[in-house]
């Protein structure tokens, strides 16, 4: 049943697309329309609400059992598309499967804003979190593709800044290199159905737009220093060119001393979680997510209360 | 609380033991008396029965809820030393997790049976399984340590002999390399609170007696051809020397299209989760692994459904 489940995604992804570089308006059309066929739970509710001085969504269990913890969730988008709309399937599947809230800033996307103003999006609004007094041992950063990658950055731009880290961090296919050195870009070149170089690489000047790849903030899984950061779960498929975004990332987070769970499913594409309903991975996958979140975030907690 | 506690076991493991190399009969007798520490979770019971021609433990639920799923487990010990009753604690909350039934054979152990006795003996098993008509989309292997090898190259020895392959294999810090080659067997020497290099090459010897070991079933880790292979779960800590065996052997999978999830505990000994009700790093991961043995039955289950 997986299996072929697995070859109707790979399929469906494969459909003809128009030939060359596509508009910045079309890429943004192009992935809401993509994205507005994923399966939202019925079982979460969503408001319009602001964060650290942009708009967010707010999603909220409806119904059902709700516990005690936020998670702070980054959309994919390639840092020019994308919005928590676009996301909404991912966000709302693991409020329903943990409870917890979650909130998904609108952050500026390039090439009007390039980096680093995704990163101070969505730094300011965990800053906004705790002002508010969120507890962060009660909140995670969870995200996809470029989110995935905003997840990781997110968190070491609060540990430079002193802030109190959160209690996990979730990356769904992360986008980690702005240096694409990872093996799997050319290997996986052709076996990924969305994914090309070319792709890759012409939404990701607008984000550079000129700034040297080589920096942690823009390529976490060659250059940064996870000294400190909390537990991590990346879940990443096989048929995808940053595969090795994620198992590089594992690489230098098991070497610092994390806590580290890379989860690889074979013959699935980027951020797959997205067909949940439609492919049993996906479902499976969020599932172990919401488990690991549900883990981090009562350990946290138990770790914080008055001692024994 | 967790840093405490993982402080709390490390200074448990590093207590002073008797200098130079022990007999074997001391080995057993050291091991048993370590594991009847552990704690076995009250809501299971056991029976003692044969399985494969080897004596065999059988584990089940008692009250709380039953679902269709054989957990065929290896224990752990060097191939030298160990039961199905010092591995009671894991297959107890393997099976309290899930609502399986687990069997632990009592496979033949060196120096007085070499390779490939455990492998034959666990190999028998899983066969007789079989032929009572168990489904093998109903059945896991799972195994601690040396136990954890044997669950992955039970399964290479199962698909060689053209049998049916499990739904699934969970592997608890297994050790998968007779070469001895992975970069933590000195990287981690004095930070492995439990093994030197030598202790393993001691009882190693006893298993090999003289047989190479550039061999798929004894270093899977370093030879064996993943291709085929059912989901994986890897569990290890990042203090063992044993800890590339698995970092390894999920590279390996990985390339060979399996499904793999690599799940890295850090500053934890070798088999941490035998800690269950002490070290809150072993229940959750015991946690996580019977997530993942629910989900890898039920989704094999369904597969080898009537088609809808």
């Amino acid at each position: 049943m997986s299996k072929e489940q697995r070859a109707r995604i790979d399929a469906m992804m494969r459909q003809p697309r128009p030939a060359g570089p596509r508009t910045v308006a079309e890429l943004r059309a192009g992935f809401e329309a993509l994205m507005a066929r994923m399966a939202v739970p019925d079982t979460v509710r969503t408001t319009r609400t602001a964060l650290g001085g942009r708009p967010a969504l707010r999603v909220e269990p409806d119904g059902g059992p709700r516990r005690a913890g936020t998670i702070l969730y980054f959309h994919g988008g390639g840092f020019v598309f994308g919005s928590p709309e676009t996301a909404l399937c991912l966000t709302g599947h693991l409020v329903a499967g943990t409870g917890f809230e979650a909130y998904s800033p609108d952050y500026r996307l390039a090439p009007e804003h390039p980096y680093p103003a995704a990163i101070e999006d969505t730094l300011r609004a965990y800053r906004e979190l705790l002002d508010r007094g969120t507890d962060p041992a009660a909140v995670a950063f969870a995200g996809d593709s470029a989110g995935g990658g905003l997840a990781v950055t997110t968190c070491l731009a609060a540990r430079d800044a002193g802030l109190p880290l959160p209690a996990a961090v979730v990356a769904f296919s992360p986008g980690l290199d702005a240096t694409r050195t990872g093996p799997s870009m050319d290997s996986k070149e052709g076996v990924d159905p969305i994914f090309t170089r070319a792709a890759v690489e012409h939404t990701g000047a607008m984000y550079l737009a000129g700034a040297d790849p080589r920096h942690p903030l823009l390529s976490p899984a060659v250059l940064a220093d996870l000294t400190g950061f909390p537990p991590l779960l990346i879940q990443v498929g096989t048929n995808e060119i940053l595969l090795d975004d994620s198992t590089r990332l594992a690489e230098r987070a098991r070497a610092a001393g994390v806590d580290v769970i890379l989860d690889v499913t074979a013959d699935v594409p980027h951020v797959f979680q997205a067909f949940a309903g439609l492919l049993d991975e996906a479902d499976e996958a969020l599932d172990r997510a919401a488990l690991f979140l549900t883990q981090r975030i009562r350990a946290r907690a138990a770790a914080n209360a008055p001692a024994r």
